[in-house]
């Protein structure tokens, strides 16, 4: 069950991915790049710091064809018929729910602190397109205001306290899931966000 | 008592970070996000290369604690009450020092050669500042002139050649900060730098 | 003899390095650094991925001292005497037909699916070049166009192939070696590339 959300959260993730190198005129196979960097950053980069080996897509072949059909479909299909111009904006909310969950879920299973839990659960949301952004030469979605990063912490602790009040865990997953991908597209479409932080000149 | 060493680097860069963030206006999770990697980025990249698990923010929560408080008193403090135009500076000086002996005594409890000690304790002092200058989408400072790892790698190698010398650790390990320390922060108010290398026209 | 293979795929990516580094202006340092990143970025990033510690450089100071004194000779000889035009790309492409294939058969000797043989052989060849270039704020040659991942991903293919056929192992080293640097090598003199996929307006 948790492996099919991976592979959603992949291919969300590597829709995303496309979408953003389609803005840059890169070739496909730079498409398929950073698809992938984007689909399996957060997760590799959780899984180095928490030195869980094998990684998971190094193990099984799955996620690296997931996310190269994925790139492949996106290029073809948005090249011939116009997506939405909010797409990569909704795919990047819908990933970055599901990986800020399962990437919670991965560190729970350790016995680290609760807070540093909260802190790996939003790296391995973030960090796939934070790279994304990084190679695109961009400064990061997640350090633009909007209400990014914000949404998974409190989502990742709102499923934290649901399992210790003693909710089932497929209920406090979802429960995790809705209100982080919620957030960040209420966030979307009402223009909310924290307050922006400026010094100097 | 290196813990608190540790601690005290990880406050500095949280410090530099938020003010750097500061500079790009944005909001204050982005600025609670550039503080966090540019202070553990640097140790973080030291323990995944030498495999030094669990890795210190990750057993224990103080670091992130401490980081995310002095981002937000940073944040808070520097809104209302100007702060001196190098401060940024300064601070990361103080932290190059710390953490780059801290560094190469991490390195050094293994077995390696002399003078991969030398590039780990660097790297432990440069690496955060690095990766909070990409985020902000800049060349980074610590390639830009101005005797940055250049002062890191002499006051590393006085601190191992002091320690071989029969010096007491800890008289080492102050003369190793007070030499990078103050050498970074000689080249700043002095104008040192080593000579620039350009090619083509 | 795969040491000497390394070794020199080492010094070819530190002269690239160090020729990038001198298009920025940076200092004897920086190009060092720059080379350095280069040089080892893509093989650490594989080993730290498939947890092989001690990471090659660590271990053993070879690496480090070969690619100093290869940026340090290539910055002096580069300011007495005019390079071509396109020595960067010419090193470039030996670089990456070394790390590839050297890097594919780091990871055959593990036990993982021949698909992400390709990938982190890939990796290997091409994820030094990125951080060069993230690090001097470009997006990434990798990125655009010009049969880069390509000729990795082809001569990887085609040294497992061989070897599946029974080919004598140096043999299929050799063949993928040279179908990667030719391929690039030819990629830049006739100016092949896989079509650009560009979205938006």
């Amino acid at each position: 069950m948790l492996y099919l959300f991976d592979l959603v959260g992949v291919a969300v993730f590597a829709f995303s991915g496309a979408l953003a190198a389609g803005r840059f005129g890169l070739d496909l196979l730079g498409v398929v790049v950073i698809a992938t960097v984007t689909a399996i950053g957060g997760g590799t980069l959780r899984d180095v710091l928490l030195s869980r080996h094998p990684i998971f897509w190094i193990r099984d072949q799955t996620y690296v064809i997931v996310i190269a059909i994925t790139a492949l479909l996106t290029t073809i299909y948005a090249r011939h018929f116009p997506l939405p111009g909010d797409s990569l904006q909704i795919a990047d909310a819908l990933g970055l729910g599901l990986f800020a969950i399962t990437g919670a879920q991965a560190a729970e299973s350790l016995k680290i602190p609760r807070i540093i839990v909260i802190v790996m659960g939003t790296m391995t949301g973030v960090a796939g397109g934070m790279v994304r952004d990084v190679l695109t030469n961009q400064i990061p979605m997640v350090l633009r205001g909007d209400f990014y990063a914000t949404a998974a912490i409190a989502g990742i602790a709102l499923y934290l306290v649901l399992k210790a009040l003693g909710v089932r865990p497929s209920w406090a997953f979802g429960a995790g899931f809705v209100a982080i991908s919620g957030l960040r597209l209420a966030a979307i479409f009402w223009g909310w966000s924290l307050p922006v932080f400026r010094l100097g000149s």
